[in-house]
């Protein structure tokens, strides 16, 4: 039985623009090294930062120029650094808007569109420039989801459903006239709006409206206090990620949408991207069982988001802010990163899963064992100091070599190293070379026996540790003269 | 006598947080390689993008927190890359402007601070910080000028010099306060009010007000006319850029100033963004005497700018759009690029000057002829087709290798291959390779003869040309037995 | 009708340990991006410099390990850059030869083997750890040759056919126990002993021993007269190596080999290390009708070899040395490289060719042409100083583009530079940068009329140039707005 | 009291041409960010594989061509990465040898010149084309040596101490033939004949011979036990190197060449390429002393060597083979590594030394204690299992961060992974992974109390750890209302 690898089909970023800075594009290129994600996806492709829509007069006439020198870019790095769009129609070009309401500090417009036929024309152009320039095998490739959150006042002018239904028939006709083999979806709505997708079904099956995918998002946190510079917030048992993760196919059973990809286009357990938790331990340790069993419910479950190099609330003020990213800016690895790249190095075969661990293996017998202390959702504090866990695992060969990388509150925890050194907000470069090296993991190594082709262990898990176990079979040997026992045993 | 490198002192940048960008970085790494400027200087230290000034509310009262996430970034870019910032204090943050004037598509505050200890203590804050992070002997070496061209209504609010006498006073101060050897300036006028600077220098002698530089700009432009996407502006002849870098020290003559350093903190052929001049062969031809000669009369004058990555007007919407950039975005040269790097490569003794070349050479008796056709300042097409051009240099050898680099309207000249493409608003990755080529100098080589200890030449110039010729001697020679003349003439 | 790119199957190299080297990896991923080989084969995998079969004695008795510790390295860097082995078994490691006579400055021993079973063990042993270290599926791919020209004495001791046919049978045994689908051939001659291959074949046909393909060298140079640290040699004309890569086709009609692939494994001018006729302009305008044609006659034929980095005379003594390479050592580019990469630059489909001419086209409808100057082959100076060429091809726009890149005596010559410069044995920094600019082709450009479909076209040729041709189809144009005639029209 | 940093004045390298290696650049590239050293010395410069020295008939007469291709390679290489040669004399290329001994694997020929005059004119051509290239001032910083180890009948023909001298003399007056400031010395001798250092100095004192620094090595290994692809030897405490250090100084206390510079350009513990005590943990922890405490008899003491790419012996056959690297081929850190690297870490004021500790101290008051546990030179396995220490250091802050670093038996030691992975000779890519990670130090940190302006440790050392602890200054704290006690503490 196959371990599904719906955990890397996408993650998060912030606004596409970002997309251009050095170290936005440093931090991508070391995700996909040690973790690998497929798709990216994130707001602000039409947003002005893009510069796309570029509407201008010529003797007297209104006219619009597509202009896509920042896409081509953006675009070109993603796939450089080995990763594919996963589209995001939105939000709207100041040049289109029918009002001023805006999201974010950046500015995001999040009215509809002055004319349908120009949003149209809009989707056209891009999707058409994008199918020239990487050809169509590639676009076709790539999931386009229609705006984001249209549940939400802040995102979408009044929440309108029937303003967005129309903003998906119209963009999914574009589309589709490009290529009907493109591939579109919605609603993308946030958690606490679930009958929105219900009613955005009946829709579509009844206008008889393209749709090759349904998206939505999931979080655990609830309403934030926010303090200066932060949120905190209360968090439901992580379980409800999975919940939320497994809704849509549910709403869907039944209705000729029952078969039809389901994306979470986002999730986390905190929505700010101010809230410390990101930041620690606990994080990873929380989320460990949804991204070992996301894959049962949901086609794909996308980390929001990769990296702290995101402006929405502001820039920024401090290295360590409670941003949504597996890295910080400058790269420092936070615990969740570790996660998802220990999850990167299980085995593509599934051997068994419980609560507190998942066990994997491949074509070369090596075994991997990822394990995770329980956490207490209702106060890190509260969480267990100790958790054991005892495994059995086949091992064809006379031994085996265990390699072990630990994260924890101690280790692999470059947060707890940088409250330590006293906060640096921007630190020194000395600085950051500690916090590389505070950020890596434990390690460990053994020889492990076998026997009747049987690992056995028992391990403990320290609070909020998130672990990884290797364990390679061992054949060759030193030689029969060889003698390691003491090397300094020379001619006298 | 010392060929004076002025012209590498400065250079000039879009706002600070496009440092932040790859393409940007990738084209000032190219810039460094192949040319090397010492400081590099462009608004926006303070606008919001850099996220530095950070006021907030706690327990009813109003805070700052200065945060240098962004400023850190983009300094240690700078350095690693070999160069140095050439502060500029401004624009206003949004949290400390006393009104909404805002300059450029980037809505950079024009407006005067409402409260000047607040912005005492910014300035204080940002440069105590600069000295924490990167040295005081380091920091001394990076002129700190006060605002930009504040007697322009669009870039400080109603060209109010006694605003401006106030914030340069109390920046100045400020910046004396955290170390008496950093060095602070002004006035960073505009063409057209040069009567500014002789007020200004009233003003800070009679007040007694520090500093340790002057700075103006210069541009030959007219009043542009306005198609979509683009301007067009008559010049005057480039000489009066030169007029223009030597005007301070006449003014200042018999001053207390009078010895002060003299920098040209910006100078280009046209102001606007869009105006393909930019672009051309024309451009590097025209200034090709200013570069020769501006050393003379000031002591640093920095082209406006290193780089199309730049969004004063807009995101630009074609490849070539006239923007101000030796590089376009992804690094094609353009023509004043090659000026540029051509001066590069010239000796650091002079050996002579006339109005159409520039003769140097170096320790090692490398001789450096730059060489240019004069242009019509009134109309491109009508510079002359053709021109003649003689020297004679020294060779202290018994002869001599020349290497001709050579660009005008046919070489070294992507613009025109572009526009010969169908102008492909942004180029496929094949096209930008036929541009990266098509954008190289035209080289040729040859063994000159030396007589009497020197090389002879009269070369043609085509219209628009810009050449460099390197003479070096030679002394080394094929064996004796050695025959080149037929290399098949083996035994039959 | 697909244009054959048999010209990229393989290419030649000096003695595999030499690939420890950086000069020789960058000078590998300079070819691998500018051309782009499938394959690479050299001497050496057994000589002693590779360190893999090492003999020891313990307990009075005679062991054998077998190291692959620089193998690894050297294969890992091949496919690092996007090329496979072509696998050569030879030369004889000094702990397994008969006797003691090498070939070449580094010694590669050319006697049996002491023991055949020893031998194959070390065939197999080598094979076997390549397919534990690379799959199956990956060394299925990788010809595997058996031995070295042993036609020669100074190749193979007494040139003993019959050793050699028990050497290949012993070798292909030893392959096929390793998996039955790995690919073996030979016999690897010279040419000048043509009548070995059909022996050869009568071989393992009457013994049915296993055979995938036939491989012989061809190069087209008479006996060398020697100068200190040079050769002189005179030439057939090229043709006659398109006849020698036929040969084996003719040889084998009607015979149960007839369809096997056939592998011209090294072609050359001169098989001299130190014939200056490598470097020149001549070598690249001699070549082009055979790597041209090359195809038709051969399933490969390689180049020998890609770089300057060899050392089978001996170190060299100078840049410029009438090396093998493409590349001289730090990779300046000589003007048989351009040939290779002008050819790369080609279109998939064929068009047509001519004795001075190649067309191809592509799926865009980008058309190439490649022409080249006819040269004499009795003597560099008589070959005709300029060429004149007529062609027309089909454009299916209303224009099109050229982009023209030129090699001959003065362009894309860094050896006529180097000559001129004095021939600096070991150039200084500066000097290998002028190299390395007159190493480029000079490259032009312009708009093409396309009249009823089609662009006619007359080019003259310089003598011993080869150049490309890359003809863009041309649909883009400049806004009607837009004015490109005088830049400088402002308002007054 | 600054501390000496001759520890990092020169590193040993195996053969001149190794240094083209590419798997040699990286390496040596590794050592220089994460150490740093000033010089880099070892044999080979004028032997056959750097084809320097290239005689030649030309009209019935001989001729010698010297040739720079590879040399240029090399220092450029050593250059860019930061590193000066610390040139050796040797051995004789064979075209001047006058006879047939060679030593090691790759045959460094040992025998005097054939011509005294020829042996002058070659040091003469070679040093005269590094002043050419890289200038006086540069080359006039490496010092030259005359030979290796001739006390030796292995290294130097007869161990003939008058033929030495001769070379010795010709040597020297040849450099200074160049340039009077050029530095050069020896004798360069082995342990084990420590008169030759005054015979040599009376020699040169009484003959007025040039010299410039004196050398020798040091050891502390015995005779070897050799087992297939290994030796075994025992030990002399570590403190005989430091004896070795100082003697130089006694034995020319008193004579004119008392204030020379004292250079022991080889150290180690085994001299054996092949002894496995070079790659383990117990290598680290008994040498820690010296590296401690080194500088102060002797100006310079350089590990021999930086790398396991060298091939005295033989090419390896595994990768922990034995060799004197501080890094393996393809760069794993040995334990050796890392006591360099942490030495490298430390400040550059002395505070304090003991027998198991140097602390030392810099200008930002961060303090950093290099820890080491006694070992038992008769049997690793003899060490004591734990070791306990305990210091008192000053810190100027409210607090302090701690950073411990640490290597012995079970962490940074990656030959202990790679003998329980099971020995793989030449791994996997994925092993190779795994072995970077069991390379690095455990890493452990926290917040330490300041009591009295002082930080008091007690700390405990395992088996053979070396452990680097920094310890910084805290300044910074979590501003008044953060509360990072409870982050999940939101509103209900």
């Amino acid at each position: 039985m196959r371990f599904s690898d719906a955990w890397r089909a996408c993650v998060g970023t912030g606004r596409m623009d970002l997309a251009l800075r050095r170290d936005y594009q440093d931090s991508l290129a070391l995700i996909q090294r040690e973790i690998g994600f497929r798709h990216i996806r994130g707001h602000g492709l039409f947003s002005d930062g893009m510069g796309i829509h570029r509407p201008f007069r010529h003797l007297e006439q209104e006219h619009v120029r597509y202009s896509f020198t920042y896409l081509d870019q953006v675009v070109d790095a993603y796939l450089e650094l080995g990763i594919r769009p996963f589209l995001e129609l939105g939000f709207m070009p100041s040049g289109l808007a029918s009002g001023d309401q805006t999201v974010f500090w950046w500015r995001g417009n999040v009215t509809p569109p002055r004319s349908w036929r120009a949003w149209a024309d809009l989707v056209r152009a891009t999707v058409t420039h994008l199918v020239d320039r990487y050809g169509l095998d590639e676009v076709r490739g790539w999931p386009i989801e229609v705006w984001n959150e249209p549940n939400l006042t802040q995102f979408w002018q009044g929440a309108d459903a029937d303003a967005y239904y129309r903003l998906y028939q119209v963009s999914a006709e574009a589309i589709k006239e490009v290529d009907a083999q493109l591939r579109v979806g919605g609603p993308a709505i946030s958690p606490g709006a679930d009958e929105w997708l219900e009613r955005f079904a009946d829709f579509v099956i009844g206008h008889d409206v393209p749709i090759d995918f349904v998206s939505r998002h999931a979080y655990t946190s609830g309403p934030a206090r926010h303090v200066p510079f932060g949120s905190r917030q209360r968090l439901a048992p992580a379980s409800r990620l999975l919940d939320q993760f497994a809704l849509p196919r549910k709403q869907l059973a039944g209705t000729p949408l029952a078969d039809l990809p389901v994306h979470i286009t986002e999730f986390n357990s905190s929505y700010c991207p101010d809230n410390p938790i990101h930041d620690t331990a606990f994080q990873a340790a929380y989320l460990a069982p949804v991204v070992a069993a996301g894959g049962d419910p949901a086609d794909s479950f996308s980390y929001w988001t990769f990296s702290d190099v995101f402006e929405e609330a502001d820039v920024p003020t401090e290295l360590f802010h409670g941003g949504f990213g597996l890295l910080t800016h400058r790269q420092i690895k936070k615990p969740a990163f570790h996660l998802y790249a220990f999850v990167a190095r299980m085995g593509d075969r599934f051997l068994s899963r419980g609560p507190d661990h998942l066990i994997t293996t491949d074509a070369d017998g090596r075994v991997t064992v990822l394990a995770w202390a329980p956490v207490d959702h209702t106060g890190a504090g509260r969480s267990p100091r100790t958790h054991n866990l005892r495994f059995s695992v086949p091992v064809d060969a006379p031994a085996a070599f265990l390699l072990r990388s630990t994260v924890d509150e101690e280790h692999g925890n470059a947060f707890a190293a940088w409250q330590e050194m006293g906060r640096p907000p921007s630190p020194l470069p000395r600085q950051f070379d500690t916090l590389r090296e505070a950020a890596e993991p434990a390690r460990s190594h053994r020889r492990l026996p076998v026997r009747d082709g049987r690992v056995d262990m028992e391990i403990a898990l320290a609070r909020h540790e998130v672990t990884l176990l290797e364990i390679t079979p061992v054949t060759g040997s030193a030689p029969p003269w060889w003698d390691d026992d003491d090397l300094l045993d020379g001619p006298s």
